[in-house]
Formats: structure tokens, C-alpha cells, sequence
């Protein structure tokens, strides 16, 4: 069985695939080959007993999701996106790889014909939701995303549950929490420091926190993200009933709960690296974001995350520090 | 002022243009012109003291709104779809028609720049709803269409929400509940009995009920969805905290409650032309549909309906029967 991940460079398509590599099937049925798509050259380890082969490419285009789909995987992952603060800022290049590139995918696989009909899993994104919220946001609420990011996850929501209404597509879209603590070196985003603060205290170096400690947001481990992603490959999507949209489970914790984590962990020099320091800018954007949801729907269909944040910690611990 | 109408030539268009017609004004500036659009040449009337002028095309075409949009029309109302029925048979035409071509408009209008920002005021429908939803539908409800039409409608609708919310338009989408009496002679549309069984027999016809009596649903008089439209381009949008996207009010009837105000209305003969014969396929269908909506939001920003179906009965004699 040939997989293909769209997305197969960034952070969650890495952890995706080394769990793929390791199981070595999905629902039974042994993964003979995995094609990595991404708009660079996505890594992976050599010597796996699967075969695997890197794309690179733009999926604005639609010939980029015609050659990728023409040897018919059977699953598909589709993480492939353009982040959240780069869509805010270009709107153009947002709107055509995050819209009309999972558009021009689904195309792809419908134009094919033949009873082609792969499982497709899409990565889509809490930002479909935009305050003001209830503080727990239940499965059944409005989807009024206040970044273009959202819009664009949102629209592809919609697309992909037409789709596969019609039978052209079996797909399913999974909305990720925060996925805490990534693996690597600090980045720009807005939402850095929620891993910052745990990551570069653990290696030994300061991290800024630029909000309050009162603020509470919405985690999942990389291990979580990349469990949801193989679970939602081997579902039964004839349980979804055509709402094939799902916020993934997560946990609901606040800063204070993050460092109370961090100091049981490793200890009150460790937290002493975290330098509080508000940043105003930053402090108004996580205010607009979703601290808690109820996702009952993606538990009672087997989806699972952490429970706690020492839980968190210790799966950055064990799967990512110092490798 | 100059206002374009898409969809010009259809039932609510032509309601509004008429409406136009009369008050002369949209919030107190006179409007001094009207282009209609539609896939036919709109009909209207004439030696109107407002300057008419028709155009035909494809909206699925980028030039076609292109074009439409290059005189800067300070309102546009956008009506122009494939009916659900339609829709359905044809995905590409749907699509075509019913998102990319509200896609092409916002695009074409962006496109322009120059501080254009007209008002744009977009008709959605209830259909972006699907069952299984709650007795009365809260404005707060999550969007999981069972049609491709509702796909296309709650596209357009996310996608005229990030473009306002990034100051290129200023725009509004209202979900129209099912427009009766709808004037004219009978259609195949699955819909087409609500307005039938009270149309037909005032005009001394038979009619056929499909389902039962106890089937409720949701409505608002021809009369209302132009008035819907003039206070949607009236309306202080920065009251919509970017939430641009409003279920109308409507009345929620049952067909015995239909039949009881036609007997109120014109008596007892006149209701014995309605012949009672199910069609399971139309019951089928119409189970699906919303029966109740909480539109208090929309109540709040001061969009009126009918509140009983004598009154909705009433606005079609007044306004439309024997014409």
C-alpha cells in the first residue's frame, strides 16, 4: 500500500512519518512505499525496510496534486500549509496554497474516476473558531475565524466534507490543538513561547514569557498529533454521519499550570530560566485564541491526548531532547 | 449612486428591484442607476426615474464580475446562484456557479483597489444547516451542509467574511429562510408544494400536498426578502463584530397551520383544492430540512418577517395575485 503525506518536511509530517515507519502498516494492511511531499525537500532515515521518495512543489498548482495522486495512494495525509502569520500577511499566497491547493487536491482524486476513493486525512486547525467563545467551545459551534489561516481551513472543511458527501473522497479533517512542546529551535510565531518556556529552560537556556500566567490555552504533544493523524487514517468514517470535522482532543492549561508542570519535572533552577516580561502585542493576539474545548465526539471515537502537562513534558523529554 | 444586482432577473430580484424603484434611496442617497445582471436578460419596468441598464454572462467567468464591478457600483446585492436542485445533479456547474463565481466577485472587486469598498450584501439560505439539528437553530450553530448548494453557500459566506474582515468590502450575508408564496406557476423544485398549496388554490387550481400535515418549516414572504435586502445594505455592518453572517427571521408553520390561515383567508372551498397525496421521496427530502430557527441576532439588528401565515398569505394576494 503506497501512502503519500502532503506536508511531509514540517514538524507533525516528520513525527508522522518516523510513527508510520514504525508500525510499518495502517488498519492492517502493510505500507509498501510513502511519498513525501512538501515545498522542500522533506528528510527522512535511510535504510527503512519502506521505500520512500520526496516531491517537492507547489500545491497552488494544480498539476502539483495531479502527478502527486496519478499512482493512487491509498491514504493521504494532507498537512501541507502555509502558517497562520505568513497567511494574515499575504493574503494571496495564503488563500492559494490553503484553499485552492486542498481544492485542487480533491480535484485530483476525483478526476482520476475509477472508483478511486482514498482515505484522506486533513489537518485543519482551532483557529476556525474566532472569539468571542464560551469558555469551552462544544463540537456543534460556529466557525467565525478572525485570521485568514482559519478562513482557509475552514473553507477546506467544507470542500473536503462535499466531497466525500458525494463519495468522490473518504475523508476526514482532524482541528489540532497546539501542538506543545515542538521539537527545534525558537521560532517568530506568536504562540513560540507556549513551547519556549518549557523547551529552552530544559536545554538549559532563558526563554521569554510574554503574557500573564493566567493565560490558559489548548495543548496536544507532537506524539498526540501524529497519534491522531494514524488513528483518523484507520477510522470507520461511516460513524462520522457526514461531519467528518473534528476538534481533536487536547489539554486545557494555563501558564501557571506549564511551569507548576516544569518545576515538578526538573526542578525550580530549570523554571528560573523562564524571564516574565510581557509583551502587549503578543498578550492581545492569545487573548482572541480558544482556551478549552469540549471534544467529546473525537473521544467517544477513540481519539486520545494527554491529560496533564507533566505528561507533555515528558514526551518532549523522551521522544525530542538532546536527539 | 449607482447598484448592481446579480441575480436580477430571478424572483427576490426582481422583488428588490421594484422595491428600489419605489423608495428611490438606499440609506438616504438617491440612486440614480441600477444594473441588473442574470444568465437571462432581466425583465423591468419602464420609464422608471432611475436609469436601468441589463447585462448577461457567466459569473463563474472572472471577467464577467470584472467587468460588472469596473464602474464602482457603491451597493452590490449578490443573488446570482444555481437552485439546490441543480446543484446537486451538476457538481462542476454548482461550484462553478454558486463558489467560485461569489470567489470571482469579491476577487474582482478587491482587485480594483483604489478605497473601493462597496457594500456587498449576499444571499445565503438555511441550507448551509444540516440535520440532525436542534429543534429551534441557534445563531450560534455549526455549518455542516447536506448539499452541495449549502457547501457553496457557507463557502461564499467564510470567504466574504475574511474579505471584509480585511477591509477590501464591506459585507453582509443573509441566510434566507424558504421565500413563500413564491408567485408564478408551479416549479419541480422539492420546495415548490409550500408555496403551491396556498398559490394554487387562490387561483382556482388544484394543488398536491406531498407530505404530511404535520411537517413544520421555515418562511418569509417575497415581500420580506426584499425587505431583508434594503436593510442588510442599510445596516451599520461595524454592529456585526465581524460575525457578518445572519440567519433571518422567518415564521415557523406547519402545513396544518398553512391550511388553517388559507381557510382564515379564503374560506373553506378554497382549501378543499388542496389534495392530500404523499410522495415518500418528497417526505424524505423535506425531513431533512430546518423547521426553526432563534434569529435573535438578526431581530436585534431590526430585520423584520412575518409573524403568522395569515400575513404571509396576505402579501401574496396584495402583491402578486391577478397581476
Amino acid at each position: 500500500m503506497e501512502v503519500l503525506i502532503l506536508g511531509g518536511a514540517g514538524m507533525v509530517g516528520q513525527k508522522l512519518l518516523k510513527k508510520i515507519i514504525e508500525k510499518k502498516q495502517i488498519n492492517g494492511k502493510s505500507v509498501s512505499k510513502i511519498k513525501l511531499f512538501d515545498i522542500v525537500k522533506a528528510q527522512y532515515p535511510e535504510n527503512t525496510e519502506i521505500e520512500i521518495e520526496t516531491f517537492t512543489g507547489d500545491i497552488s498548482k494544480p498539476e502539483t496534486s495531479k502527478n502527486l495522486v496519478a499512482s493512487k495512494p491509498e491514504i493521504i495525509f494532507h498537512l501541507a500549509a502555509i502558517v497562520s502569520g505568513q497567511a494574515e500577511e499575504e493574503f494571496d499566497l495564503g488563500w492559494d496554497i490553503n484553499a485552492k491547493g486542498s481544492w485542487g487536491l480533491f480535484e485530483a482524486i476525483r478526476s482520476l474516476g475509477d472508483n478511486y476513493l482514498p482515505r484522506l486525512v486533513f489537518t485543519s486547525s482551532i483557529a476556525v473558531f474566532g472569539a468571542p467563545f464560551p469558555e469551552k467551545i462544544p463540537d456543534n459551534f460556529f466557525t467565525t475565524p478572525l485570521t485568514s489561516y482559519g478562513a482557509q481551513k475552514a473553507v477546506s472543511e467544507l470542500l473536503l466534507a462535499d466531497y466525500s458527501r458525494k463519495g468522490m473522497i473518504d475523508g476526514i479533517s482532524i482541528r489540532l490543538p497546539t501542538i506543545c512542546v515542538r521539537p527545534g529551535k525558537p521560532n517568530l510565531a506568536a504562540s513560540g513561547f507556549f513551547s519556549g518556556i518549557i523547551r529552552e529552560p530544559l536545554n538549559g537556556l532563558e526563554a521569554r514569557l510574554p503574557v500573564n500566567t493566567s493565560v490558559r490555552h489548548w495543548y496536544a504533544s507532537p506524539r498526540s498529533a501524529a497519534g491522531f493523524l494514524m488513528h483518523a487514517a484507520e477510522l470507520d468514517t461511516s460513524k462520522l454521519n457526514h461531519r467528518i470535522n473534528l476538534s481533536m482532543p487536547g489539554l486545557s492549561a494555563t501558564i501557571e499550570d506549564q511551569i507548576d508542570a516544569l518545576r515538578r519535572v526538573a526542578g525550580e533552577d530549570t523554571v528560573k530560566l523562564i524571564k516574565h516580561d510581557i509583551d502587549p502585542k503578543i498578550d492581545k493576539i492569545v487573548s482572541g485564541w480558544a482556551r478549552d474545548l469540549d471534544t467529546q465526539r473525537a473521544l467517544d471515537l477513540g481519539f486520545r491526548a494527554e491529560t496533564n502537562f507533566d505528561e507533555i513534558i515528558n514526551v518532549y523529554i523522551e521522544d525530542d531532547l538532546k536527539k
